[in-house]
């Protein structure tokens, strides 16, 4: 052996077209420069980790491990723990059952395996403009081809979406969306969208992949009836307990028809078996209890002094030179300047000045706007946020003075 | 809304080519049928639970918490916990480092993200014939054209294998083996076997999917140099903790050529982010500390005379009516019976008589041999063995009679 020695791998390992066209994402770049010294990060859409219920998991560990032993670490049901997906169906699916559903390794694994199940090759799927990156490039790797309805403060354009469908050569595979405070734009749907999007899609006979990962992450008054509870027999819902309790678990989950979760469970199987059990324990075991509601409440309170706190830093640093709503749910600033501002350009100038956030283009399919920056406000410190703020309009500030 | 009911759901959601392509494992139908009071089941590839180190997992949970905290519940990197790849590098791939690792929600996982990144739909891939039936399934979702090589006693038939290089129309994107105690034949490759495997595909061009599952479940004597060993420069390794501590944590890695590892980050990150925090805690506690190696002689024991049972059940009841020949490592015994009996049917009727183990026609592409039963050896207890041999003997003397 060893008399042959190739001198480019690469000739022998040729990736496939599929792999070729799965774009990094500009988050992995972030990644890199995050460790840093005094990096300060609003780049991922990280939860505050000082609010996980550290000791509650430590204690339903120790009472599940004694009761189920080796269970717990055995090989189980590709569907997921029967009573968590029955937790999940009682609680954010009324009138719905645990047949319905199946867990996932985070909804990002969900997004794979619907993506897997839909998406054909060249033909069309729909999704908000500006959407979440990493369904992007989830969706990228199989290769539909997009058609993006902007997303405006309301909801998606209705005319634009009308257009579209009228317009559309083939029938699209389904309309992906966020209705709930929107990464990035953190736009919500109002009622009135919510009916006539669910309406006017059931009519074309197009399925709805509704992403509910910040439903539960409201600031002030609850969020409109989901696509899930307004057209259940056409809308597949996504949700996470990533946001809600904890993301390093990866327990995620897909509601659907019955017989499309038995089609999903085929698919799943081939994916990874199932996902790991002793995590659905965990998950079952806090949100089952009585803790569970009380910790969203502290959540949302959080984050609502942090995206309060947030909103102030931009107002007392930026006052009118940018458009600043407050943001009332979920986890983000979806910030927006002046049309000359590149936030590509600007992103790069941020991280040299030790402060990360993702620049907008990264969120769009077509040509991208690129005057928008994706803000983060539920992982930092008020004293970070104070710090990183000031630091983004010194940038902003010598980047105008260049225009 | 709701005006609007649509009878068919199919109608709406329409499964794509590679969804309706990938085949329902035979796995599924079984573990219908299992929880049937009185089923003995050595279907599944079940490690023996009673072995699993619960109490140690319990307090490397707790040290593991006390000592990180919030951070085993954050998202985390794609490529994995870097203390356990370098562990996975330092003790299995002499000479690599954790770059060349990437961890994966078990080797189920690991063979999806392979098939992404290798089949290109049409292409061709080699692999053994007979072979791991989850792996068929999950390469049959990317559609290949499948080029089965016979496995023997003493490995691949090489004469086979070189008519198959020279006459196949492209060349194929890899050859996936599992060279110890393969799943399901129990055969091993010889080291000559794997040195002329290993020459011959370096000369071709062509990458090896080296699966090493069972490599740790030997009962005489360790196994030949592994193929990764023999070839680093085209040879993948996939491995898994499933076996060896628990596969309910679903903790399994690739090692590759450090470039090809950076171009899998970014699949797995499309896939699912990253594979969750706790579980590879767990794994690397346990496999880091003096107890493995204890840990592993008490498995290959306890599996040993639970093979040499098996053996002895399967002898005093056929004789010398079918070949049997010990098992001396991995999971399984490949039952071969005489050509007239039809073991999809031996099957079913062993599943009425409250037995369930695997037709062999699942562990084929192409034409199927269809006189071969796969029986696991690792689960069931010692009675359940007797009596679940009687009831196959049983069956099988019915349906020679019936010939």
């Amino acid at each position: 052996m060893g008399k042959l020695i190739l001198e480019n791998t690469s000739e022998i390992f040729r990736p496939s077209a599929r792999a070729a066209r799965t774009p990094a994402s500009v988050t992995r770049d972030i990644l890199k420069v995050i460790d840093t010294p005094g990096m300060i990060s609003f780049a991922g859409g990280l939860p505050d980790d000082t609010l996980f219920p550290i000791q509650d998991l430590r204690n339903i560990f120790e009472t599940s491990v004694s009761k189920k032993g080796a269970k717990l670490f055995q090989y189980a049901d590709t569907q997921g723990y029967s009573d968590l997906r029955a937790w999940i169906a009682d609680r954010y699916y009324p009138g719905s059952n645990a047949d319905e559903i199946l867990l996932t390794s985070g909804s990002q694994q969900a997004l794979d395996l619907l993506s897997r199940y839909f998406i054909e090759e060249g033909s069309p799927i729909l999704l908000e403009r500006p959407s979440y990156l990493g369904a992007i490039q989830v969706f990228s790797s199989y290769a539909p081809s997009f058609i993006g309805i902007s997303y405006g403060e309301e909801g998606p354009d209705m005319e634009e979406l009308k257009y579209a469908l009228k317009n559309s050569s083939e029938r699209p595979k389904f309309f992906y969306c966020i209705p709930d405070f929107q990464n990035p734009s953190a736009y919500s749907y109002s009622l009135e969208t919510r009916n006539s999007i669910s309406e006017l899609l059931l009519k074309n006979g197009i399925p709805i992949l509704e992403d509910t990962a910040y439903r539960e992450l409201y600031f002030e008054k609850e969020l409109p009836t989901s696509l899930c509870e307004l057209g259940p027999e056409h809308t597949v819902s996504i949700g996470t307990f990533s946001k809600t309790l904890a993301p390093g678990l990866r327990v995620g989950w897909i509601k659907a028809p019955k017989k499309i979760v038995q089609d999903l469970i085929v698919q799943k199987q081939s994916m990874d078996l199932h996902s790991p059990t002793l995590n659905q324990e965990l998950v079952y075991g806090f949100v089952s209890s009585s803790k569970y509601e009380e910790h969203l409440s502290l959540i949302r309170k959080t984050y609502r002094q942090k995206s309060e706190h947030t909103h102030a830093c931009l107002q007392k640093n930026f006052g009118d030179s940018i458009p600043l709503q407050i943001s009332k749910g979920g986890l983000f600033y979806w910030l927006e300047f002046p049309e000359e501002i590149d936030t590509d350009l600007l992103f790069r100038k941020c991280l040299e000045k030790g402060l990360a956030a993702v620049p907008g283009s990264s969120f769009f399919v077509g040509k991208p706007e690129r005057n928008h920056l994706r803000w983060n406000f539920s992982n930092a410190s008020e004293e970070q946020t104070k710090l990183g703020v000031e630091r983004l309009y010194k940038v902003y500030l010598e980047m105008v003075s260049n225009c």
